[in-house]
C-alpha cells in the first residue's frame, strides 16, 4: 500500500463508476449524491422495504447511516445488508451518535450484530460506544476525547471482526492486524455538514472496487483528505460556504498527482 | 412554437410566480425549491394524506416524483393527484428509477394508471420501462441506450395518453402527433444530483401557465438548458460545485435575450 | 440592549457552541445545518420518538419546525418538547405554512398549545393564522399583507403567552411588552429556500445562551441580517446561488464590527 495505489484504487472507482446504494439520513443525502457525482461514482438512495434488497443487491457497496434513524429505516437498513451479504456486496457502516442517545447506540450494535460489515467509520466517540467504551459525546459531532485512537482501532476491529476507519485530526484504519494513519484532511471539514457521512460513502465507492477494505478505506481517506487540502489553499479564506463548493470541485479534480505531492499516510503496524 | 414563445412563457412564469407543489425525494428537496424560486415560481413541498389534497387544489401545478417512494409517499401522491385532477391543476410525473427495482416499475404504473397525468418526464430508459419496453438501466441514472427515442417517445404518447418528456443529451418532447427534440443543455448537468427532478418540477411551472403541454415542456427544456450552458460557460473549469451554483444565477438571469441568441430545437413531425 | 449586547450574544453563542436540536422539514435540513454550524453552532437532527427526548433534554434548545410535517413528526415534536420543558430546555417553533392547510394551522395550535414555547418565528401570516386572525397566505411563502405588523405581535404574544419574532421587510420582536424592530436583512434571502428556518434554528443557538428571549431573538435577527447584508454587497450581483454561498461564509465572519456598522433595530415600546 502506497501513494500510487491510492491513486490507482481512486482511478478504477472512476473506470468502474460503482453504483453505491445509500440508506442515510435526510441531513446529508443531497450532499452524499453530489460528492460521490463527483468523484466518479454513481449514487442511489432507496428506503423501501420493498425494494431496498433488489437496490443493495445490484450495487457495488451498500451504505448504512443511522444519522436520522428511525424504525423504518431500520427495517429497511437490515433487509438491504442482508440481501448485500448474500451477494458478497461491501456493507459500509456509520453508526453517527452513537452514543448520544440510547436509541442509536442500540440501534448501531443491533446493525453489526446482525449484518456483515466490511468497514465501519465513525469518529472516536462513536466506535468507542459501539463496543462499550467510555468515550465523550456531545450530539452527533464528538470531540476528540482523549483516549488512544489506534488502540481504540484496533480493539474495535477485534472484537466486531470488521474494519474500522477511525476519523479525526488523523485517521486510523485497521483491519486488526495492519494499522493505517491517514495525516490528510483540513479543520474546515467540521464546518460542514456531511462531510463525514460522504466519506463513509466514499469508501463504499473504494470498497466496490478494492477487496482489501483496510486499503480501501485508507486510499478513501486520502484521496478524501487531499481534495479538502486543495478546496482549503482555494476557498479557507472565504468561508465554508465557499470551501463546501471548492470541495465538490476538488473531489472530481483530484488526482494521481495531487495524491502523490500531498498524500500523506504512515503503515503504524 | 418558436424561441420567442419560450421566451414568453418564462416571463409568463415569472409574472404568474406559479405555486408548484412538489411530493418529491429527499435527495431534492432543496435542490429543486432553490432552482424553482431561482427561476421565479414559487416552490411548496407537503406530503401528509391529511393535507396534499388541500395543497394541490390550491397549486399551479402538482409535480410527482418516485425518488425515494414508500407507502405513505404513494398513498399522498395518490390523494394529490387526485384532487388536482378534479381541479384541473396540471399533474406532472417523475418515475425516477422505473425499471431499477421492480417496486419503482409498479409504482409508475400505477401512478399513470390511476391519475391523469400532464407530463411525465424521465430519461429513456425510466419511460420505456413505465410502457413496458426493454431498455437498459442501472441504478437511478441510466444511460442513453442505443434505442430510437423520438419512437419510444410517441409510443410512450400514444399508449400513456399524456405528454412525454425524454431527457438525455438531446430531449424529446412530444403529445404523440406533435415532436419537438430541444438541442440545449449540458452534460455537467449529469454531474449534479437532482438536475432531472428540477427539470421536471420546472416543466410543472411552465404547465401551470401554457396549457399546450408539449409547448410547455419544450420551452421548460430550452430555457433550462440554455441556463445550463450559460452556467457551463462561468463555472466548466472549476467543476460540478461551482457549475450547482452557477447554474442557479443563471435559472435566475436566463431570458428572452440568451433564449433567442442560444435557444435551439426543431420540430420533427 | 443595543448592538453591543447583540455583538456580546453572538461572541456567547460561538464560545458555547450550544447543541441545537431541531425537528425540521426535509428542504432545509442540509441548509439549517450548515448554517448552524458556519455561525458556532452545533446542530443535531433526530426525529424518531424513542430518541427525541434524550436528546432534547441534552440539548442548549429544541427547534420544531411543520415545513414537512407528518403524524410521526408531531408526536415526536410533542415528546422532545415535553422533555425540553421539564428540562428549562428553550422551545422555539417555526408555524410553517400556517394557514395554508388546515391540517398545517391546527398543527401549530396544538404545538403551542400543549408546549411551553419560548419564540415562536414566523411571517405574519403564519402568525396570524396560529391565532386566528385573517390574513393573505399562498403556500408557505406568505407575502408581507398589509396588516399592521407591530399590533399582530403583541397580540400574538399577550395571547399566546411567548415571545413573537415576525420576519419580512422588518422584523418584529416582542415578548409582548417590549417591542424591538430590525431593519436588517436583505430581499435575496426570499429567493433560497430555507432562510426562514434557519433564522429560526438561529434564535435557537441564541437563546441558549441568552434567557431574555426578546433580546436573543432580536441578537439573532440583527446578527443574521447584517450577515445577509454583507452576503448580497459581494453576491446580488451573480444571483441567488452565489448569494447563498456568501451567505454562509458572512453567517462564519460576522462579529462585533460588522454588527456595530450595520447593525440596525429601534425598541418602539
Amino acid at each position: 500500500m502506497n501513494l500510487q495505489h491510492v491513486a490507482e484504487v481512486l482511478d478504477q472507482v472512476r473506470k468502474a463508476n460503482p453504483l453505491v446504494h445509500n440508506i442515510t439520513n435526510v441531513v446529508v443525502t443531497n450532499f452524499t449524491a453530489n460528492g460521490l457525482l463527483a468523484l466518479g461514482a454513481s449514487p442511489v438512495m432507496a428506503y423501501a422495504k420493498q425494494e431496498v434488497a433488489d437496490m443493495a443487491r445490484i450495487a457495488g457497496a451498500l451504505v448504512l447511516n443511522i444519522g436520522t434513524l428511525n424504525e423504518q429505516e431500520i427495517e429497511a437498513m437490515l433487509i438491504a445488508g442482508k440481501a448485500a451479504n448474500e451477494q458478497r456486496v461491501p456493507v459500509i457502516f456509520d453508526p453517527v451518535g452513537a452514543g448520544a442517545t440510547p436509541y442509536r447506540t442500540e440501534t448501531a450494535r443491533k446493525i453489526v450484530g446482525e449484518l456483515n460489515i466490511a468497514v465501519i467509520r465513525g469518529n472516536a466517540a462513536e466506535i468507542a460506544n459501539v463496543i462499550g467504551e467510555r468515550w465523550e459525546i456531545k450530539g452527533v459531532d464528538a470531540a476528540e476525547g482523549s483516549g488512544d485512537v489506534v488502540a481504540l482501532a484496533k480493539k474495535a476491529a477485534q472484537q466486531l471482526k470488521m474494519t474500522v476507519a477511525i476519523t479525526g485530526k488523523d485517521d486510523v484504519v485497521t483491519d486488526g492486524a495492519t494499522v493505517y494513519v491517514v495525516h490528510n484532511g483540513h479543520s474546515l471539514l467540521t464546518k460542514v455538514t456531511g462531510t463525514g457521512c460522504l466519506v463513509t460513502s466514499v469508501i463504499g465507492a473504494f470498497a466496490a472496487v478494492e477487496k482489501d477494505y483496510a486499503a480501501a478505506a485508507t486510499a478513501a481517506l486520502v484521496s478524501y483528505g487531499v481534495a479538502a487540502q486543495l478546496a482549503a489553499d482555494e476557498a479557507a479564506e472565504y468561508g465554508p460556504g465557499s470551501f463546501q463548493i471548492a470541495f465538490l470541485n476538488q473531489l472530481a479534480k483530484v488526482g494521481a498527482e495531487a495524491i502523490s505531492q500531498y498524500g500523506s499516510f504512515t503503515k503504524v503496524e
